[in-house]
């Protein structure tokens, strides 16, 4: 039969206790949410979904067509300006989700004879993206300025490094500093994907470029999502308006997909505007993370000191951490729960997100029910 | 310098005539659309904004995760359901775009030692969803079932053939029962992407797998958007529950995106509904676009008998369909321009959409406009 084979890897899966199921939630859940990637706590913020309401209201349910027909509108222009102003960098450049920027920053900056020097835990788009890239791929030590510099020194002409800012498993932040270092010595580009930075680090949440010292720069090119921090739905691309133009042109994510939904792209523009207003929602994320990650290590748990809003900790294999993220659920808490295939290294663990409107009665709750329902 | 390079081609793109420039539109454009994908003409209809407007205040403005974590509500859960019983189908998954839909489909049904045999005439989708999956890519003559009779035929093992129902270039059908016994006879699956069949196409707008009798068959898998006749934003997989969950353990951009907006499933949903309750709409996109089709050539236009809601007009060189679609603009009517590199033989056009709620005298003047600008 046709798809026969895929019976087969159920099997498999059902035997390495890796089965995945969707569980939908409802709108009032009781579950204390430690598991979104809503850092500032601004998906349900009034304004945030007024702001997706209007937008509908006045634009329509879908943008109707892909950026360069019809699905190019106002409030779109609008909110790249914002976002570019925002973050420090000329343009940006508004996509369907962070996963299609993604494929479009790698994929039309990495062009054929190129090459790309991608870190081993970054994100599956960023992967994807090379995969699809003409230029060649060469995959680096984890958060290793060196080894980049090492790759890039073995290729002449264009050349790219490609990196998470922050890395979505373990919370750890990448040495951007460092990294644009090894670029510019040999002349190539630096993209990074600040998917967990934007709205956490930096001045008022501008982001770990930002935060870096490296916004505005002409030789780095940075990709970040409005589903986290802001709350809503899409991706981005920031950077030199050159290589903003280049992706309109040249991007397949961009041109062969419907523009975001008019409601996504109010809601992601309230979210900035809100955290304009109220900057220190980024230091409140970052100070709950902090305290998060305290708690749990003087409760003897293995935490990974986090450099943003992610805290991770431990779990001893992939069924236990299946068990604990469930008996967390029993006792009223979500947690995220990463296992294999999704992680780098095989590691299984639990992932909190350290939102910035958790109050301290929360945190308190939330490390009491992570520590007792350890394996 | 880093991006040095990116100057030359901008270069080259300047001097072939071949550049683009996004249009930001305004919310009361005083165009005549007929270069959008809203077939039904339900992007505006007040049921279907007020459903994303609703699903943004009860759900918020994000999904706040990936579907496997936070990012699946019960309002996704509840589009899916209608969807797949609407199209005909055991289980439909939702996606942030059809984009993303058609990579998860193309590479999660074709592992490693597999063969893909995919239309020349094939959307950029599925392409790259060829070009990121595991298995082999044996690219066949457009619309041809005996191309992929022979194709399959040199192949043992796990095999699928990859095609659009309605080609978006020129609005073509593909013979999807003449496919379908093919990849039967060959015990190969048959993955259609329907993006420009659902709501058009099959009784009341059921799509063009349903039309041709194969909704619901164990070896074929369609996928859908919601951001063209559904007025909204996303994609979908429909096919069996088995591939589905396959779908929901093993598709990339499925598992690291982050889920589909509330408000855009809320909108989607709510079009879904519109349609259910008037299916006239279908016929009648179908019925429009075969009056502009008989009346452009009549007007001794060359355009292509449309098999959905798309006419294509063919142009003398992408420097004249630039210039047609720019005077038939400043003429009030806005119409798409397809031209290299985004087709797939070369040649430049003219696309319109016939939407279902255009009157006869826009449709009149439509013809007026197109006839009076030709090059």
């Amino acid at each position: 039969m046709a798809f026969g084979w895929i019976d087969e890897q159920a099997e498999l899966r059902r035997r390495a206790g890796l089965v995945r199921t969707l569980r939908p939630r409802p709108a009032d859940s009781p579950l204390l949410d430690l598991a979104s990637n809503d850092y500032l706590g601004l998906a349900r913020h009034p304004e945030v979904t007024e702001g997706a309401a209007r937008a509908a209201r006045t634009w329509g349910g879908g943008a109707t067509g892909s950026r360069l027909v019809t699905g190019t509108t106002e409030l779109h222009a609008e909110l790249e300006r914002e976002l570019a102003d925002f973050c420090g960098f000329e343009a940006a450049l508004v996509f369907s989700s962070g996963y299609a920027a993604n494929l479009a920053a790698v994929t039309t900056l990495a062009p054929h004879g190129s090459l790309i020097v991608s870190d081993a835990g970054n994100h599956a788009s960023l992967i994807d993206g090379c995969r699809l890239a003409r230029g060649a791929t060469q995959v680096v030590a984890h958060a290793d300025p060196d080894a980049v510099r090492k790759a890039l020194g073995t290729h002449e002409g264009p050349a790219v490094a490609v990196s998470d800012t922050v890395f979505s498993v373990d919370g750890d932040a990448a040495p951007l500093a460092a990294l644009a270092e090894a670029c510019r010595e040999r002349g190539a580009g630096l993209v990074v994907d600040d998917a967990h930075g934007l709205g956490v680090l930096g001045d008022g949440g501008r982001g770990a470029p930002y935060a870096a010292g490296l916004a505005g720069a002409d030789d780095v090119v940075v990709t970040v999502t409005l589903s986290k921090s802001l709350g809503s739905q899409g991706g981005a691309v920031l950077g030199p308006a050159r290589v903003v133009d280049h992706l309109v042109n040249a991007a397949r994510t961009f041109i062969f997909d419907t523009g975001l939904a008019p409601a996504a792209a109010g809601s992601a523009l309230a979210a900035l505007r809100l955290l304009r207003r109220e900057p220190e929602r980024a230091a409140r994320a970052r100070a709950v993370a902090g305290e998060l990650h305290a708690r749990l290590t003087a409760a003897g748990l293995e935490a990974v000191r986090p450099d943003a809003a992610v805290v991770s900790v431990r779990a001893p294999s992939p069924e236990q951490a299946v068990r604990w993220a469930a008996d967390c659920r029993a006792a009223g808490l979500a947690v995220g729960c990463f296992r294999p295939p999704s992680v780098p290294d095989g590691i299984s663990r639990l992932r909190l997100t350290a939102r910035a409107d958790l109050s301290e009665a929360q945190i308190e709750r939330a490390v009491r029910v992570i520590g007792g329902a350890r394996p």
